[in-house]
């Protein structure tokens, strides 16, 4: 952790962030030194680690959106790891490649707008030189006791979601469009959907306490990400329903990708409506149930295919 | 953690990896599902994390060492990290832009080298495409009771260093020489100075036992990183000896960085080197005292300068 002891460039770079960047609480210690030092998390817990790599030009087109976004995302698609173990995060480190002064600044108001918003600071890092801007978060959290696994479904299970799928990719498909002068403006719903994605920590705890047999984020689209639910846990499955986005088509919820809503299975039977309107939440959708046949995958008899989406509608 | 379930070209480049990753002890969960999941750490002790990227071209030169150097650097920075204060490392993830097939899989040789080495596995990581190579290592563990700072060096106290210092810069220079068709053959301890630098956990633990009162590793040169535990102790020091390793030059102790050596105080009078050779360590060198007076950086009576180091000899 050399972000708080950085030379040269690093340092005027670091300047630059030094009023944004949160103090540690007392006993833990944070930026400055070779590395955090943190409290352990509670007795009766697993610790949870997660760490993706978001690359400008790969995952985010900083035509479309700014680097405050792009900071935002880093942090998002790794707390939602988190919220698909039934977890909650706990701290954050950050690197950057490729970035310094004005533009590290807009990145990190984005990074700790997210670090805010859902209880996880950031309490290290490191910046590094590169030709090409990437941006790594490590994020770790814990969860009591056992966290929801991708495996655990089994036949019968009915299959849940958190929210309509689709506006991420919708949002980018008409920022897109309107680049290249086509399109109307693009609705401030769907330019969110994909700036600036919202993890479902709340969503991801209370779905494991109303006792979730297998859980995962939808990050690559529902028919593939579903699908590797199912192949963990051995399973098919037969769907009713997709909840799709205002603005969004099937397309867009099944192969879209970048919605990091949650998806999981419960024993038929049980009802999660009730809890998530109690804790303030949307209300989960029923995609559906799991079935024996693992060859098996659905929606109203119509194959999805074996990984991601196949048009046969 | 998407290394376990990757799709399409990354897909092709997990099975290659497969056979090279450890399975889990039970009641771990590794690869495989959105976050890993392991046992916290011991009652009493408190977590430690850090992250640094490593960037092709930048941090390594893989014109002079290879793919395999390169994933052992990404996590020996990171295991240095935790040694300097004093812990012990637990688990690693890694996030790796811009590599595939063989070449991810020469990269993953020389990280699980490490790994097997000090004793931290990979238990996560993320593949993504990008034009530039960039892996990045987030690593954990924990330290018992509270962990060496660089800001606890009182006046009085003895500076120490785990080893003779600028192998690795004499080992890089000698390298690139070569490189352009001048000087003879490298010495096999100078390339392997440069392109397997060895974290000193061993020693980071037992200079803590020891009662060290602040530590730091050299990953910049002895004057940059003296220097900087020095500012966060506000104390000044005095240095009578450096250890320079053999081919290498004074310069290359005080500038030339990347050892990844301890520099450690400790009260006047105690004398760690009979602990060290117990350990079956390397005996450590003394390197001079701390002084009262925050500005003075010297080298028998010569400045070395606020921020690294100039040459005044």
């Amino acid at each position: 952790v050399k972000l708080g002891s950085a030379v040269g460039g690093e340092e005027e770079a670091l300047a630059a962030l030094g009023e944004l960047l949160p103090a540690p609480p007392a006993g833990e210690l944070w930026f400055g030194d070779d590395a955090a030092a943190l409290s352990p998390p509670p007795a009766g817990s697993r610790l949870l680690v997660a760490l993706d790599s978001v690359v400008a030009g790969v995952d985010a087109d900083l035509s479309l959106t700014g680097l405050a976004d792009l900071g935002w995302k880093a942090m998002a698609v790794n707390l939602s790891d988190i919220a698909a173990m039934g977890g909650a995060p706990a701290a954050a480190l950050v690197g950057v490649v490729g970035l310094g002064g004005a533009e590290l600044r807009q990145l990190y108001e984005g990074i700790l707008s997210a670090s805010r918003t859902y209880g996880c600071p950031v309490v290290g890092g490191d910046l590094s030189s590169g030709a090409e801007v990437v941006v790594t978060v490590a994020v770790w959290g814990s969860v009591e006791g056992r966290p929801v696994l991708r495996s655990g479904a089994r036949p019968g299970d009915v299959i849940w979601v958190t929210g309509p799928l689709g506006a991420a990719a919708a949002g980018l498909r008409r920022l897109r469009e309107l680049a290249r002068g086509g399109g109307g403006p693009v609705p401030e719903a769907l330019v969110a959907a994909h700036a600036r994605p919202k993890p479902a920590l709340t969503e991801g705890k209370l779905a494991k306490r109303l006792g979730a047999t297998a859980m995962i984020d939808v990050s690559d689209g529902l028919a593939a990400d579903l699908g590797r639910l199912a192949s963990s846990s051995q399973v098919g499955f037969e769907l009713d329903d997709v909840p799709v986005a205002p603005g969004a088509t099937l397309a867009d919820a099944l192969g879209g990708g970048d919605d990091y809503a949650l998806v999981f299975t419960l024993p038929a039977g049980a009802d999660p409506v009730a809890a998530f309107e109690e804790e303030g939440v949307a209300r989960p959708a029923k995609l559906g149930s799991c079935v024996p046949d693992p060859g098996r995958r659905c929606l109203r008899g119509s194959d999805l295919g074996a990984s991601g989406w196949e048009h046969k509608f």
